[in-house]
Formats: C-alpha cells, sequence, structure tokens
C-alpha cells in the first residue's frame, strides 16, 4: 500500500489524495521574502520547468488560486488585446476558456468536437487557414470532464506550421504525459499543485516562454493575475509579488522530491495507468461501460455512462461510497448523463481494486443488478 | 510563552507565526465538494461574517489568493464600469488599490495624504462634494506600509452622509480592530486568512453586502476574481466554483476555533497591544524613534526611523536577527527610510521582549552605539 494513514481516500479530478510526509510539510511557518523561502521557490520553479524539459528559452511562473486562475492568467497575459483566440472546446474545461476570453473581451472562435472525439491536426490547421485573425490556440491536453486525451503532437505541429501560437491547459496531464518544449512550440502551459504532482491545492503556474513574457507587459487585464508582472518581480527578486501561499508552496517543494524518488513521471504514470487498468477491468466486470474507447482514455479519471437499472440512484451511489472511504466527484460534467472516478493520487491498484469491490457492495445495497447502461 | 514550537518567529506583515494546531489541521486532505467540506465552507464563513456583526445584509464571499487578490475582486465586482472610485491614499496598499483601478479600466480620483498622517472625514466630504461622478470610495483601515490607523468610522460616515458607498481594505485590522456592519455602512470588507486571524496564507474573502452582490452579477472583468459569480454559485451549492485550498481552509476553520478560545477580537487585540507595548518601549530604550506618534499606531507592525550610526547597516541586521530565529520585514515600503517589526500571530510580550533584546545583541555586534534616527 502506498497510502500512508487511513483517511478517506478522494478519486475525484481534485483535490487528490496526497502523501503525509507532503501534508507534514506545511508544519512549519515560512517568511514570504525570506532567503529560505526564496531558495525554496527557485528550486520548485526550475523543478516544474524541468519537467517540461524547458530550457532557457522559457520560465515557471507561478500564481496564486487554482488551476482556473492560472489559464485566466495565461489567456489574459498572452492574448492581445487585439489578438483572436480560438479554443478548441470538447468538454467543460474548454466551455470554461471560452467563457473567460468572453470575459477578459479577447476576441474568439470555437471548434468543437464531441465529447468524446478530441480535434485533429487537420481540422484545427483549416480553422487557422479560415481565419487569419487568430492569433492563439487554446488546447484542454487532458480534458478532465470525460478522461480524454487530445492530441498535443499533431495540435501544436498544426499550430506552429501556420505561424500562431500554442496555449495548453495541461491541468491533468502536467507531470505524467509528455509535454516537451524543444518537440512542441508552445507559449505557455498552465497546470496546478493539485493534481498529477500531488501537491495540495492553492497554486498553480504556467510554464512560459520568456520572449513572450517580455513582450506581454502591461497587456493582461488584471494586476494579480499579470503573469508577466510576475514574471518581472520574481527574476528580480526572487520574491512572489504578492503574499505566496507558503505552506502550499512547501508541500509542493515536497511532491516533487517523491516524484523524482518514484523514479518521474515515467514511472508515475506507470502508476496512474495500472490504477486505470485496475478500475476499469474491475467496473466493466460489474457490468459498467466507459464513456471513451480505451486509446482516448487517461489514466486521470474515468467517466462511466450511468447504469440503466431504475434502482441506481446516483447520491445514494455517492453517500455509500463515502461511507466505504472513497470520495467520488458529486456530479457529472459530460452532457450524456454519466459519473466519475479518478485513478490520481497518492494511491495504488489496490487502492483502486478495493474501491470496485465497494462499489459491488453498493450495488448490492441498491439493489442494482449491473452496472450496465441502458 | 504561547508559541508551542522552537522554529523561527515572524515578525512581519504577514504571513505570520500560527499554531502548531492551526497547521496540524492540514495534515487531512479534503473532498472540496463532499458533504464534510461544503459543511466547513459554510461554518468558516459565518464565522468570519458574525465577526464584523454582519446579519442578513452581507455575506462572506471567499477568494483563492493572497489578500491582493481579494480587494482586486472587490473592485472589480464592486465598481462598476461607468463608476468612479476615490482612493484614500497614505501607503503602499492605498497605492496598489490605485493601480488595481487603472488596470481594470475604472476611473479614479485619489485623496493623498502623507504616510504618518490619516485623512479626515471632513476632507473626503469635501472630496466627494467636489466630485459628484464618484460612486465609490476605498479605504485601507490599517496601513501596514507603516502601522497607521485611518479613521474607519468617521470617512464611513461621511461617504454615507454623501450617498456613496465605502470599501474597506482591511488587511491587518479584521479579526482585532472594530468592523461593525450595522454602525458603519460598507458595500464590502476585504480581508485574508494571515494576519490577525492567525490562519495560514492562500485565501482571502469579503465580506459584503447580499444586495450589492445581486446587482453585481457580470459587472467584474476576471471570471476567477468575480465574487458576485463565487456568490451565486456558493449561495446554490455551497461549493466554491474552482478548487479550493482546502488544507488552508482547514487551518482558517481551526484559527477561527482559536480565536474564540482566546476570548475573540478583543482579547486577541490585547495580546497585540501587550506585543506592541513591549516593542515599542524596548525600541525606545534602544535609542530607536517609531515612524507614528503612538495615538496613529495599530498593533500590527511598528515602523522605526533606520538608526543614524553610520555602523548600522539594514542587511547585516536582517541577517543578524534571522540568525537569532527573528524573521523581520527585509526591507522598507513608507518612502521615507525605516524598517518595520511586526507584533502580529501566535506571539506573546515575552517573545517581542525576546526579539528586542535580539536587536539589542545586533547593535553590539554591529558596534551601533544607539537605534537613534540621524
Amino acid at each position: 500500500m502506498i497510502r500512508d494513514d487511513d483517511a478517506p481516500i478522494l478519486l475525484t479530478p481534485g483535490p487528490l489524495t496526497t502523501s503525509r510526509t507532503v501534508r507534514e510539510a506545511m508544519l512549519r511557518d515560512w517568511g514570504s521574502r525570506d532567503p529560505a523561502f526564496i531558495e525554496m521557490n527557485r528550486r520548485v520553479r526550475d523543478r516544474l520547468a524541468t519537467l517540461v524539459a524547458a530550457g532557457d528559452t522559457h520560465a515557471c511562473v507561478p500564481v496564486q488560486g487554482s488551476g482556473t486562475f492560472a489559464v485566466e492568467a495565461v489567456i489574459g497575459t498572452f492574448v492581445p488585446r487585439d489578438g483572436k483566440l480560438l479554443v478548441l472546446v470538447n468538454g467543460e474545461y474548454g466551455r470554461r476558456i471560452v467563457r473567460i476570453a468572453e470575459i477578459l473581451g479577447r476576441a474568439h472562435a470555437v471548434l468543437e468536437t464531441d465529447e468524446d472525439t478530441p480535434p485533429s491536426g487537420g481540422e484545427v490547421a483549416s480553422a487557422l487557414e479560415g481565419d487569419p485573425a487568430i492569433t492563439h490556440v487554446a488546447l484542454v491536453h487532458c480534458e478532465t470532464t470525460s478522461g480524454i486525451l487530445n492530441p498535443l503532437g499533431e495540435i501544436a505541429a498544426a499550430v506552429a506550421r501556420a505561424g500562431r501560437e500554442l496555449i495548453v491547459d495541461a491541468m491533468s496531464s502536467f507531470g505524467i504525459l509528455p509535454i516537451d518544449a524543444r518537440a512542441y512550440r508552445f507559449v505557455a502551459v498552465a497546470a496546478s499543485s493539485n493534481k498529477a504532482l500531488e501537491g495540495v491545492p492553492g497554486m498553480g503556474f504556467a510554464i512560459a516562454r520568456r520572449a513572450a513574457l517580455a513582450a506581454s507587459a502591461g497587456n493582461a487585464p488584471s494586476l494579480s493575475l499579470d503573469l508577466a508582472d510576475q514574471h518581472r518581480a520574481m527574476e528580480g527578486n526572487g520574491q512572489w509579488r504578492f503574499t505566496p501561499p507558503t505552506h502550499v508552496m512547501a508541500a509542493l517543494d515536497r511532491a516533487l522530491d517523491e516524484l523524482a524518488e518514484e523514479g518521474g513521471p515515467e514511472a508515475r504514470l506507470a502508476r496512474y495507468r495500472a490504477n486505470c487498468r485496475a478500475l476499469v477491468d474491475g467496473m466493466r466486470a460489474l457490468g459498467f461501460r466507459t464513456f471513451l474507447s480505451d486509446n482516448l482514455q487517461t489514466p486521470t479519471i474515468v467517466t462511466f455512462h450511468m447504469p440503466g437499472d431504475p434502482n441506481f440512484a446516483f447520491a445514494r451511489f455517492y453517500e455509500l461510497m463515502g461511507a466505504r472511504g472513497f470520495v467520488i466527484y458529486p456530479g457529472k460534467l459530460t452532457r450524456r448523463d454519466s459519473f466519475r472516478i479518478g485513478c490520481m493520487g497518492r494511491i495504488d491498484a489496490d487502492d483502486l481494486r478495493r474501491a470496485v469491490a465497494a462499489v459491488k457492495e453498493c450495488l448490492v445495497a441498491m439493489k442494482v443488478r449491473s452496472g450496465a447502461p441502458a
């Protein structure tokens, strides 16, 4: 067992189950402008940038708040006021980027595919050819709505060929799926502390091209969410402009140690894949059907069609799972009727097998014969 | 001794020294959409609102990030796009509000007084009479730049008499100085988790008038920092819209228990006053001179004129204090040459007396005869 306490297991899109040692890193207070914290800040930023093979061309710029804060900061900082953003949508997080563009007053277009269908490089190329006003393209690498993998490689290539800039929402993929700054041209990748990095929630960050950061001074429509200004200040004195979540940073610093100790992103991806396999195999044996075909499924969160048995009541299922020590996501995000079980965080395949055993007990308790959809 | 470990003491404007029990509250992971966390969220929001005697008229709306995020969220949510903000400035945090208004594109005027001089109700009344376009007034209750107390009561009265709306940045005062929603008319008071409440950094909040929240839908130029939208969602299902800093919230929940156990804001204010007294008396005995007269000094942070002795080097002083276990603010914010020592957080007068003894040792080490200014 990889877990080190007996608290409820979070099988959600995040926040996730963390290690006790990551949480214990929060037992100390830090002066946010003290050399010891400044050194921690440098160490964390360098290691995050290294995870996407960012050399001197890119920098890690952290920002307080959730992943959405980081995504909004990226859109506001890098899409010029007279720019235009093409948003690739196949789930709730793509739709959220559209909403951000609307609120920030940035011109935008949408290329939408079904929630179980990734956009292709060809479709993106056509859209860019058809609209020369588009300056930036936003892609959600792994859409947490369903758990679908969107093809970063071919889309990055299409965007680069068309001479436009790519923004990647890598919330669920950062730290496990390959994102290589040398192989893929992007202006910024946004992610957060509390997904595959297995830190606690409270901060996001962007790995952004230094040239774009320098060119974006004064572009952001926000002080707090201005990554160019945050970067300028941090390069100057190593400090956050405004009070950082010091304990969250200390937890992330420790979480990055533990990522390295585990063997890095490849080893963590292998663990999540085993988690996902145990979950999907077990659920299928109970009759459940996955929303996505296996080739599109990331080992982050799995969406299942709602069972057709009239005795199945999701609210009751959520409660019964909770009583057995498993917190799942209390609702659906996809447009079709479904529910989700996560497989990320400080958990292993045995935890997922126990979760499936709990699902089986819940079905019995509800007198549901099978998880098969209608 | 009130402290419960031997980590360095943070004598800064924040983050501050917290209790070990507050930090231990972060040792558990929480599902952010789970009923147990929703209940914690309700409990924290209710208790924060009660601290300013907010009844049914006001609600607490939390927001991820630092205090500045909360202030920006308040300005963006409540000042209409065709409104005009009068900012009362006598320090860095007032200047920051001006910068926020500039970046958000909100028309604004500035009423500036010296950093050791509060604005008066009469001056505010004149400014409002002279500019009927002003819809909102922003006041920093306790300017952390110097530690000065600005007169909330008479300014709130002047703003109310003129039929305008008041916004209060109560970052350093919330939880100790009286802010009574029944006595002072305000549209929103902004504060954060990590000052007098003695939680850890990572979230801010506003106590805002419900009618203004309802009237402000769609006004904010940000998704993440839209308090009206955050409030609407939270009233609906008790959840944060985007991943909350769950551990920071758990720490604040515990910190609010400890505020009540201490005897509430009055008892905490008394402790901070004793801290401030011990600090000021001790420093004066070493020749240091305070930047503010005693009647304007809040027991939050004390600004001292830089010593005139040519042997005094601030960077060395900072380092020597750090070696003795005291982290002070590594620089000045006032326009005149000064430094600051905080007296808030989970510390008591004995800690401040020990800090003064450390200052004395540092002076000896630097061969500085007296802390007297030039």
